[in-house]
């Protein structure tokens, strides 16, 4: 009898140790994200949106539910919005509310804050190096994988292996190594996206360095298409790139370039392995759309941006038990509200007042109208018009019209004009501008009105957003949180309100890795 | 060493049930939001923000953190943001992407879409009812609390109790049943909060008709506070209300006033008892601070919700089995952005242009200046000077300058300008248009320049807010997602982003409430 008292204890022992453990694991995600819960999330995968929060997801959403039909309101769900835990962050870095990108990276790669510009250094000295969950996973034995959209050597891509006081020193000094050569010395296992750096002769030199270094280096879409599993340490870039070295808009991209998808699918390919990855993936132009408050071409980079994430969640169909996804945005961009105080872009007509608000509603299918993004739009219409007419007084708005209706939906014609008469006097404005013909600078200043974009481009984006229903109150990112979704092992430790430096944490905890 | 053995597996058995039911509970939590697992939330708190998105909680946030000192950029966490458990709702209606009060309030307190102005009732035929997460409380034994700072007839508080195709019909028509009589009639246990409806003649007759009912309803502060568990059912109103029959927002309410905290802790102590209760709390200003696009008085009013919170906090404390604490915002109202692509208002100064934008900077500090809200500003200021200088042509903006230095903190006197000129110029169209004196229209229209707002106070709060680093890009709600905070018994299963009549079947899951 003793015995059985004595064994009914130990039972008890167990269920309570059993709760006991959840309810420490679910006080600390709260706090620091570490967890002693079993498993480990051998592969993972972090998605990273640069200038992503809510609006920007669901704009994506909202457009594809109005792609359906403009009588469904309802809307069609991302892969990556229907993961089973959610999580909001706070951005702000080590000196401002309004973070960059390479003080967020800082925080959700390194677990610490830093000011604008520095990555992976301490902000009171500028050198003191900060270790990232990507070099702590290499120590544990995992393969690791980055890729970016932009420049492999953009602040985000660089937070996962660089260490600077300023995130523009890719080439480097004499006295400091600039990120182009920290990547190629990192050793990571696969990088793929957009070039090394922007300039296309210090890439071609940087791409000389990675192949000294033991890099397979691949150039074209062919020779991407030809990598293996015994191509080694990979670096994989984009044949064609848009601007700054980064690879073209969704909107933009041709058949025949290479997408982030497939730059994720190549991944899981080379970084499969026995002893599990780290895989980041960022798409860094839903960032620069944002501030060119272009919604049109965000959109398009959010909807493959998911594609990508698919890779991923079929990769999980494989590993159930042992993979992670989660997907976070590092800060806001553009101040994106899904709502304007505007007009639709009724032009005035008789009994119509051309000033009223748009109210409850919103004209998503508009945005499908836009083919170009205000890039392209800057390289293949205004770029190649100054060059056609060269003679300032010479050019004409006009001569616009139909390049500003294909791209844009935005027709000026009298008589099909489908723009407020002020929104077309803005774009007017902004073609004078954009053709250094004289205008009256308006009262609020250039500044306000087309930052430093090409005034014409970001005039047409501005205002088919405004008569789709999105308004935008930046150029500049903002300090609303942002979401975090996460599938897979340990998910749930991602949920809550926390700081970014939480992810480092919570990541590494769910790895198992043991971080100072 | 048989009985060992059976002990040993009993005591396993023990250990996977507890396992099995957490993890049936995570996946059921993605679907319908029901919950196998045991434990029954039976004192259920919802607090409703109304509209409150990620940009309205922050800016309370970054608040706090500014009065702490102004190179403190960490951020003051409110007492809801710090809940284990967060999660996303998108929030469009049966009509549109961009939902009301009363459709949104329909999808969380009942489950189903309506269409806007709608309240519990099909939009299919504007007739047959839904049935409410109060009323289903209230069968299963529950005692039901609503309040709200707005009328308590208002759209919010209104989805607990009432079904009808217009919210606005408080009143009724010899056809059908208004919102106040369902009230009256409702014989949910404790009301409090604003008026029943703002017409004052009307609120003194429902008074009278809920003491027939057999309320016991209470008219000041000193006969609220008097009220025990021995007062039976009861409505308890604000004594003094700003706009609409509303309580005065936070900024303007006087010690002597009863709060949102006031009648949080009065109905937690008339609603406690052994069967529980389901408590709703709305903070409804802070949607019509962002209608207004004044984030001064949208902030004050979220710092009292969360002061209400901790209410609930503390009773959590005394049931920390059997407790669940909800926040939910019903949509986001204004597009507001934490980020501003305009000048911080530094006027022009040799060497300084004016143009500059704000870029990452915020000065969140200058809020603290404001000490009205603007409809504080219409009554105690405007409407005080119309009718001291009755002739229209002589009213000087020059005359105000004392009152909106000291209500905003602005300061438009020659030499110590600390508004752009460009944005004092907007104040004086805005004074001008107040005070109906010949002014030209923008060229964007009135209704974009002050929507239906007294011209000069909207105006006066924009700059305030731009200077400080926030943009609005609506006078209206909008379709950006709203965020949920859960604490307490069955907690998780508010993660994750779903529709916001999930909130419904959450509640009623954790409830152990089982609906049709």
């Amino acid at each position: 009898m003793k015995k059985r008292i004595l064994f009914v204890f130990i039972a008890l022992a167990f269920v309570f140790q059993s709760l006991f453990a959840g309810g420490l694991r679910e006080k600390s995600a709260n706090d620091t994200g570490i967890v002693t819960g079993k498993g480990q999330a051998k592969y993972v995968f972090l998605f990273v949106a640069d200038g992503m929060a809510a609006s920007q997801f669901s704009a994506a959403e909202y457009y594809l539910a109005s792609k359906d039909s403009i009588t469904n309101y309802g809307i069609t769900r991302l892969n990556f919005t229907q993961f089973p835990a959610a999580g909001i962050s706070n951005t702000h870095d080590y000196g401002s509310l309004i973070t960059d990108s390479a003080s967020a990276g800082t925080a959700f790669a390194s677990g610490k804050k830093t000011l604008s510009s520095m990555i992976n250094v301490d902000p009171k000295d500028g050198k003191s190096p900060y270790k990232t969950i990507a070099e702590y996973a290499r120590e544990a034995g995992m393969k690791i994988g980055i890729v970016s959209t932009v420049t492999l050597t953009h602040a985000t891509p660089a937070s996962f292996y660089g260490k600077t006081n300023n995130r523009n020193n890719t080439d480097g000094t004499p006295e400091v190594v600039g990120l182009a050569k920290q990547l190629v010395e990192s050793g990571f296992d696969y990088y793929g996206g957009g070039w090394i750096v922007g300039n296309s002769a210090n890439n071609d030199k940087y791409v000389e360095d990675a192949k000294q270094s033991g890099y397979t280096v691949t150039r074209t879409p062919a020779a991407f298409n030809g990598l293996t599993k015994t191509s080694g340490k990979v670096i994989a870039l984009a044949e064609r790139v848009q601007d700054s070295g980064a690879m073209h808009y969704e909107i933009d991209r041709k058949p025949t370039d290479l997408s982030i998808v497939d730059f994720t699918k190549k991944g899981i390919e080379l970084l499969e392995n026995p002893k599990g990855f780290f895989f980041m993936v960022e798409s860094g132009k839903i960032d620069w759309a944002g501030h060119a408050n272009d919604a049109g071409a965000l959109i398009h980079d959010m909807l493959i941006f998911d594609k990508a994430i698919e890779e991923a969640l079929a990769f999980q169909k494989r590993y159930p038990k042992e993979t992670l996804i989660v997907v976070i945005g590092d800060h806001e961009t553009g101040g994106m509200g899904v709502g304007w105080a505007g007009t639709a872009g009724i032009p005035a007509q008789p009994g119509v007042s051309a000033n009223l608000g748009m109210g409850y509603s919103m004209y998503f299918e508009k945005i499908s109208r836009q083919t170009r993004s205000y890039v392209a739009f800057d390289d293949e219409v205004i770029n190649p018009y100054k060059a056609r007419v060269g003679n300032v007084s010479q050019r004409k708005i006009e001569d616009l019209y139909a390049d500003i209706l294909q791209s844009f939906g935005i027709d000026l014609r009298p008589g099909s004009l489908n723009v407020s008469e002020f929104q077309k006097n803005q774009i007017e404005i902004a073609f004078k501008r954009s053709m250094e013909q004289p205008v009256t600078e308006p009262q609020e200043g250039w500044r306000v009105f087309h930052s430093s974009y090409e005034p014409l481009s970001v005039k047409l984006t501005q205002i088919l957003n405004q008569t789709a229903g999105i308004g935008w109150t930046s150029y500049s990112h903002t300090a609303t949180p942002v979401a975090t979704f996460a599938t897979g092992v340990h998910q749930e430790i991602f949920s809550g309100y926390y700081d970014n430096t939480q992810i480092f944490f919570k990541l590494a905890s769910a790895m198992n890795i043991k971080v100072d």
